[in-house]
């Protein structure tokens, strides 16, 4: 079935500037248009713990396989080069299965220009996993790293927040072009992707940064479906702790300075609303401040792997 | 168990050069040596299609998944520069089973100075699934693709082929630094490894170089172990067919112009035996040629994925 694939593959994957050598050989070969490093990530959708086929597409799946390694991409500021998949089919009706990934990848792969540069294909008795590795460059910039926020930073983030079970983390759109018209056009200190849940991923960031955070929760822009969450009653949770905790939101969180950080919000540059919902702080821990002008700990509560 | 088990890895990956930035951000971040283009390849080993956990230790099984990767990077003439792994864990024992993959790993990483750049690990209900994509860079180099093989190039091959069943899949050593040499001293028009079988992986260069090849196939190195399957009946194949269509010996295959296999040949550069079993034609096809002059058809057999 493999062979089948590939040439079914094969003549859906257009030429690709960056791809020297593509599916066919032992390996691809990716040109990078920066200096000589290059980023790399990896992850992998698992059916019936990440998805289930019941209540998803094939071609939603694979859409999202390799949209949360470009937020990952987008999360270090780096431009997308190419990827490669791995796909553990179950043997009946694998080829119309990788097919149906396929049908969602390609068209996300188009959209941000990225090379599918090939992988591995096999079918078993087991359940589906798709396995993506995205690889990017930085065009002689420095990467956005979780461990560059200061004090004094303010913490800014793209898009709302909350209740992406009910959709929005099979459909977002990775923050690729996002991350990198903020990092050419303002001094961005720190960055990452939410994907555990927005407390818990601000959480990485000051870990990494060894510092704290201080949030006013009233600004946390709430999606329309955390709402809708918390008014089915979903885990009794308002919708604030749903827009904190949820996760695959799949949004940015950035530490910005001060004085970018005014002209972000000022500028709203992107095609998506910044939204500026605290700072970093000496010390370390989250808080939430309250109006008095003292502050209790937020829980990183949120997605654990 | 993924925080737990990224905690223990850590701990274990020592500093590497190539590494700018390692587990634990969004991504990883490999440096390049040579100009901007890297080689990238995936392999996925599954469990209960690749290897059964009764029959193999882990830490072969982890070894095996990134030696057929360096093993892809040798085929290409790259250098190893970094790694990522995709680990889908059984849920019961999983730390203890990741561990021991890496265990594997590891040693193999460090003997070819491979950066390990993270990776994604998951649980589930389902059986192993590890997925090693590796990067490797061409150090301004030509890569040696299957397709460059030209009538009157001389077929080498390192080492011995068959039986490889008996142990050789899981202990082979792949041939990073065997390709590197050979390519630094003498010219290498085109170059695959051994997965599939000798006939089959031969038969995937003539077909990408539009050519075909004549083999003298009493020149083919046979290990000891095809020897020992052909006595024991298995397939009831004698040794020669073994060597010809087992697969897994991991060797390179290699299309070199007269002038250097000659000196190859005659050099002996390699720890591994360096042998011509035939050559290069025109036309397309695999040949055996007899002793008359004349030749025969060879079915290109092998492992078919």
């Amino acid at each position: 079935m493999e062979a089948e694939f590939l040439r079914w593959l094969r003549e859906r994957l257009p030429p690709h500037p960056r791809l020297k050598l593509g599916v066919g050989d032992d390996a691809a070969i990716l040109g990078f248009a920066g200096e000589p490093a290059c980023v790399v990530t990896s992850d992998m959708l698992q059916q019936g713990v990440d998805f289930r086929l019941e209540d998803v597409s094939p071609e939603l799946v694979g859409r999202k396989a390799l949209a949360v390694n470009l937020s990952d991409l987008a999360a270090m500021g780096a431009w997308p080069v190419g990827v490669v998949i791995s796909l553990a089919l179950p043997r009946a009706n694998a080829l119309s299965l990788a097919q149906r990934l396929y049908l969602g990848i390609l068209p996300l792969a188009d959209q941000f220009a990225v090379a599918v540069a090939g992988g591995d294909t096999g079918t078993w008795e087991g359940p589906l996993v798709i396995s993506v590795t995205a690889i990017g460059e930085l065009r002689g910039q420095p990467p956005l790293t979780r461990s560059g926020a200061v004090a004094g930073d303010a913490i800014l983030v793209t898009g709302e927040f909350g209740g992406s079970l009910l959709g929005h983390h099979l459909q977002f759109t990775p923050r690729v072009q996002e991350a990198i018209e903020l990092r050419q056009a303002y001094s961005v200190h720190a960055a990452t992707d939410v994907s555990d849940g927005l407390l818990l991923d601000l959480w990485h960031i000051v870990q990494a940064s060894r510092c704290g955070a201080e949030l006013d929760t009233a600004r946390v822009p709430i999606a329309a479906d955390a709402i809708r969450l918390a008014a089915e009653g979903h885990r009794q949770q308002t919708a604030l702790e749903h827009a904190l905790g949820d996760g695959e939101d799949f949004e940015l969180i950035l530490a910005v300075p001060e004085k970018d950080a005014k002209r972000i919000v000022a500028d709203q540059p992107l095609e998506v609303p910044v939204t500026r919902i605290g700072e970093i702080v000496a010390g370390s821990g989250l808080w939430q401040r309250d109006r008095a002008g003292g502050r209790r700990p937020l829980e990183p509560r949120g997605y654990e792997h």
